[in-house]
Parts: structure tokens; sequence; C-alpha cells
């Protein structure tokens, strides 16, 4: 690709296509051959990227308010946005930068960490489903239904190997939500080896960063490649032609903050979504309340 | 109030004292005297609102993080933000504008209609309950269990006049909040009729508000001085010590926004909130990952 160069490239930098398109699972996809520190389909570097962020918030933001009206006004329809990866990939960044563009009262993010006792004595998407958005709003997984075939394999937390029945579950799950009106948008935010040392080092320089430290991060670390391959079976049996995959990569932050706005942005520019429409006799209501602005001092 | 004039005083304008000592109800209080167009404690004018806004905005933003920190830590303190207010007074408006500066993950906004079927079958405090905020959250109410002492009484909801006992009730339920250590902090948002009329007109004129709009809302509107007396009797009887009120003249929305925001920042400094410390050695991850990182291309 011959790259432009300048102030007025970056300027007027964007998605070749659509994002989904090159970022989405499709047939053969191989992770051992993503690179990682790549900005795949966009034409920008960061100061492009930041510029496109703050109109890509603006318009989030009005989506997210339509959506959320027509919860309110008898809607059914939710969005929800699966965000997985390795620590320090940034899924908290991307609920804190990229949500945080939005009105609160529409966002619910619900990181799922160890189960709790209770969360253990039911089946695993038990818990999953009691968090599913509410009409209107856009639910954030912070971690999902998905650690049941990432972290229980890796470290074999169950008997047997049930992971194509797990898939199977997992895929009627999906379609079963889809059809409850929630649409499903995956992403997978994937970084390097390297730039996860990086960023687990920097924690250790910063007395606000301690607490998102633990020691036992390194030993998940330590199964890396089991990660990776657990992470490629999932994308091979679990990305379906109406809930795909996003593979980001997410050395640079920028990018991945980008990406999942975007990604969250056409998603809901493709549910054609509408002002709800005055319930009332508008011009009724307006003569009633000229008469009362008159009377009123 | 001699006030000084120019950008200077605009640019270096603030508080006089302490936010809450201008707004919070104290005996003799009176809601027939407030200037619902008043600016109670800021000396200075929407442009001096606005930059302290976004300075505070900052804060807010680390003494959440710092709340977060410690709920992940082990720590159970969190802070629940009640919010009550006549229709249009602007309570939405906080959730977006002074919540929406802060990680949506450390914060959930609920708010509170028409209690549905399953609700009605509870204690009015039942679906409250299960609403207060997780440790290390900012919870805000949305209208809150006062509407059960609000629109429940002017409408007549229910037998008999269970004020008395309902604010007695409120009081020990606070209390117990409290000693659950999720701080309380009560704000009545207060427009004047005239203002309230302008904001329904303003709803009428733009296809993005119609879904707002509820004919309805004039009907309450018509037992404006029934729900003044109401709130009346709210602040007298449920300010107290540790849980009072604050009564915010909301006719100006930007100093509502920052009042709220002064009294959410001085509620979470009053907590001496530190971020946790370092429970691994520091020394040996450090040089552990300084060992790694050698090792990782």
């Amino acid at each position: 690709m011959v790259k432009k160069s300048g102030k007025k490239r970056s300027a007027t930098a964007g998605w070749e296509g659509r994002a989904a398109d090159a970022l989405r699972v499709g047939p053969g996809f191989d992770l051992g051959e993503l690179d990682t520190s790549a900005t795949p389909g966009f034409d920008g570097d960061d100061a492009a990227g930041e510029a496109l962020m703050k109109r890509l918030g603006r318009r989030l933001s009005d989506l997210q308010e339509m959506l959320y009206a027509e919860g309110r006004s008898g809607g059914t329809r939710a969005v929800l946005l699966v965000l997985q990866g390795m620590d320090t990939s940034g899924k908290g960044g991307i609920s804190r930068h990229v949500l945080g563009m939005v009105d609160p009262q529409g966002v619910t993010v619900r990181a799922f960490g160890v189960p709790t006792e209770e969360e253990r004595r039911h089946h695993y998407l038990w818990r999953i489903r009691r968090a599913l958005p509410q009409p209107g709003r856009i639910g954030v997984f912070d971690r999902s239904h998905y650690e049941d075939v990432l972290v229980v394999r890796v470290d074999g937390l169950v008997e047997d190997d049930p992971w194509l029945e797990r898939y199977e579950e997992i895929i009627r799950f999906e379609r079963e939500t889809e059809a409850a009106r929630i649409t499903v948008l995956k992403c997978a935010l994937m970084i390097s080896p390297h730039e996860q040392l990086e960023r687990l080092s920097e924690r250790l320089t910063r007395p606000d960063k301690f607490w998102k430290y633990n020691p036992s991060d390194l030993d998940v670390r330590a199964k890396w490649d089991d990660y990776m391959h657990a992470y490629q079976d999932v994308f091979d049996h679990t990305s379906t032609a109406s809930a795909p995959w996003h593979v980001i990569p997410a050395d640079h932050k920028w990018y991945a903050r980008l990406a999942v706005t975007q990604l969250l942005v056409d998603t809901l520019e493709d549910m054609n979504l509408t002002w709800p429409a005055a319930d009332f006799d508008l011009d009724a209501e307006r003569a009633r309340l000229a008469r009362m602005l008159e009377e009123t001092p």
C-alpha cells in the first residue's frame, strides 16, 4: 500500500472500507500469523485515529441515545459488546475510553472474574444470562462466557473435554440472545508477549497502578501458547455469521479503541435506529403549553 | 455581596467555603423562600463554572478510580448519590454530564419509575436495597425511595397517612446503609414552574426530544404546590446529620451540575482514599519482570 505523507493525509485518513471486513474472523484465520502491532484497515497514524475518535464519539453518543429512547418507548432491542483478551490487553481501557463517551445511564459494564460460590453452583451460562443488557442498553462484558472455554480449559478446571459441546452450547446461547433482539458484538484484543511485559512493568513503576498487579498474572503468562491455542479453537468454532469474532491487534491502544468504537458505531448504524415518533397530539400539546406559559410568571 | 467584574474574576472565581454549607438543609429551611435561579456559594458566572467543572472532572475521575481500586483490593466502601426533583429538573443531565466524566465501570445508574408488578408485591424499600452500589462503586439513584413519600403521597396511592412512619423507616434504612459503609449523598434539584414549562416546550420543538415528553407530566404539574409541600416535609424530617439533604437551585443547568460535582468530590475527599499498597514484594517482582523482558523478543 502506498502511503501519502504529511498533515493532510493524517487529517483525512480513515478506514479503507468497513472496519469489520478487516477484523472479522473468517475461514482459515490463523492467530499465529497475526501482527499485534498492525492497524488493519486503517490508513492513518495515531493523530488521525484520535481525530476520528472524537467524531465517532459524538456519533456513538447520539446512536446510544436513540437506542435508549427506543427502549424507553417500548422497544426491546439492546447491544452486547463481548470483550476478551489476555491480562493488560486493554479491556478496561475500552470500557473507560469508548463507553466513557456515552451517557452512563445507557451502559452496563459487567466484569466476569473467578466465579463466586453461588455462581459455581450453577451452569456456567447462569451468571451470563442474568447479566444480559436490558432493552435500550449497551451491555459490556469484560471477559464473558468464553472464559469457560479459555482459562477453564487451559487450567484444566473441569473433567473430560467438553469444549466441542460447549462451543455448540455457546452458539445456541448467542442465537437465543440475538432472537431476544440483543445484537452481539464480539471483540478479542490481542497483544504480543513483549507488549504484555511492558505493560506489567509499567504497573510496577506507578503507585496508582500497584493494585492492578498480581504476581499470579505471570503464571498465566507462562501458559501463553496454551491460551493462544485455546483462542484459535474458540475463533474456529464460535465465529458464526450472525455473531462473528473480531480479532483486534491491540499493541497500539489508540488503534484498539478506535477499532472497537467503529465496530460499535457500525453495529448501531445497522440497526436503523430512529427517534421514536410522538405518541400524542403534537399541536394540541404545543398549544396547551403556550397557554400555560402565558399564565405562569 | 460585592462582585468584582471582568475576565480575571471569572477565571479565578469559585466556591466561597464548602459547597455543602451553602446547600445543606438545616433547621428552619423554607422551600418557599428558595430562589431556583440563584447560584448559592458560587462566586462566578457560567464560564467560570465550566472552567471549574473541567478541573473537578479530572479530580472526580481520580477519586472514583481510587474508590474502585479500594473495592477491588478488599475494601467495602461505596457512595450512593440520591437524586430527586420534579420532571425536567435535570436529574438525567447529572447522570450524563457529571457521572459521564468518570469510568463507566465504576458507576451504576438506576432509575426508579412506577414500580413493576413484582416490586409492588414487596415492601417499598425492597427494590432500593437490591440496587445499592457494590463495594468500590458510585451508585446513582435517579429518583429513589423518596418517591414513596412524594408521588405516593401526592397521588394518595396508599391508605392512611404512613408518612411520619416512613420517614423514620427511611432514616433507619439510610443509617443501615451508612453502617454498611455506603456513604449517602442526597441532592434535590429545584426548578421554578416557569422553567419547567420552558423545558417541556423545548421538548416539543425537537423530534429527538419527543420521546421524553408525556402529556401526563402536565397533570403532575397541576399538583405543584402539593409536591412542594411534600418536599418540604421530606426535608424537615429526613435531613439527618449523617445524611443531610442538599437543595440545589437548578434553573441554571451549569450551576446544578457544578454543585453536584463539587458535593461528590468533597464526599470522596472526606473518605481519605488512598491507592492500595502493593501486597507483594515490589523489588522481587520488578527484578522478575526485568529478567523476563530481556528474554522475550
